[in-house]
């Protein structure tokens, strides 16, 4: 069984100006990771709305599932929920429940328009729990419509990316060395990369503050093959003369 | 004149797996604000040869311009510069001022075929200075092909992006709050938003340690009016019993 595909949509003008910068990724990847799913591309787009009726229709098709973030709390740039109901076709109704937690939460004056915006979702989806701010994400089809702030998208991934099919989970095996360019091993990993053809072989150099070096690191489904892959890096290293390190280098 | 569109595609197998949390989007973004260039979307895609092809044919034809990170090296998985000569339908040639450059870094018995790689560019391109290791980047057509590295990216950023042909600068302004939630004024930014047309009003709402808050962002290319959008964002919050603070939140 070949793992299942995922994309990642962030949808916020913040990233693309450079004011904020993405952490989401890294969560949801990792999160995929555990599960067996492969994060096959992410796309960051703006709040235009076109721009994402456009993307979730192409990549709803084109991978196996979407994951998005960003746009559904309260205010006029919140445009996700009406984006994703336009793109399957659906009109966007009052999902009582959540209407109900939203207005419990708020004392009467405050449950405005703009916060019972949060409880509309598109027909035919189903809530994604938020245990930190109660507005809910929503799944529709093959798709996941999460929160922007990564406290909260941390919080809905982890409560329902277990709950999706899961496949083998990808593992990884990393050796770093210092004092070592790529340069000096390339054609040697070529050839490594040959002896493995399931694994992925990677080579990352890195530069941080007066130190230098390449991290090396296989990746794949087969966890027996990584590690023994894994080994083998371990070697590379060794036969040109520097040391081996287990893992990634310190940030 | 309206500002230019710009399409930034991260090569990397490290960013989708969570290995790497990217920042070199951040880096470009600010580049391409102060020059007047708008990022319009970021994609990342695996080191796979068709995806980077399909990517690259794709966006040089509905972005003004492309700029890639990641796989310009000597190692096996460092595809991006023969992929883009395909893209473009061009053989790669040996660059004679590059090939020179990278002969007089090392020993020439280190000088190896794997090495001798990165001076190959594709027909028809020039090359992009990389003042920190050597081994450059290109510009061929719209495209902008760089190192994945981000002190290496940095460094060509900085020396290719002010070449490019200037708009207007982006410029921002932000006020931030503490113990303030969206659903409060979320109908007066809406109403805010409809006075000011041209420039893009944004609300984040943001949670660390055991603060949280709001920040307002007015974004243009009307320096004018952002001020003046500025100065409508703070009387906001302090109509609804908050102190607006300049700026956006510490990190």
């Amino acid at each position: 069984m070949s793992p299942k595909t995922a994309c990642f949509l962030v949808i916020g003008n913040e990233v693309l100006s450079g004011r904020t910068r993405d952490s989401n990724t890294q969560t949801l990847a990792h999160a995929l990771n555990a599960q067996g799913i492969i994060l096959s591309e992410v796309r960051v787009i703006p709040d235009i709305p076109q721009r994402i009726i456009d993307a979730v229709t192409e990549c709803r098709a084109r991978f196996d599932m979407v994951f998005t973030s960003g746009g559904i709390g309260p205010t006029h740039d919140d445009i996700t929920t009406a984006c994703v109901a336009e793109a399957f076709g659906v009109a966007l109704r009052c999902h009582q429940e959540s209407y109900d937690a939203l207005n419990a939460l708020f004392p009467e004056e405050a449950f405005n328009q703009a916060r019972q915006k949060m409880a509309w979702l598109p027909e035919g989806s189903t809530p994604i729990k938020n245990t930190v701010s109660t507005a809910p994400g929503f799944s529709i089809g093959n798709v996941h419509v999460m929160a922007g702030v990564p406290s909260i998208f941390r919080a809905m991934v982890q409560w329902l990316v277990p709950q999706l099919e899961a496949g083998a989970p990808l593992t990884m095996c990393s050796w770093h060395a210092f004092n070592v360019y790529e340069g000096t091993f390339a054609e040697a990993l070529t050839t490594l990369q040959g002896d493995f053809k399931t694994i992925d072989l990677g080579s990352y150099p890195f530069a941080r503050d007066d130190k230098h070096g390449v991290a090396l690191v296989a990746k794949g489904y087969d966890s027996h093959a990584v590690q023994e892959a894994g080994r083998a890096l371990k070697s590379l290293l060794t036969q040109i003369g520097v040391t081996p390190i287990s893992g990634e280098p310190a940030p």
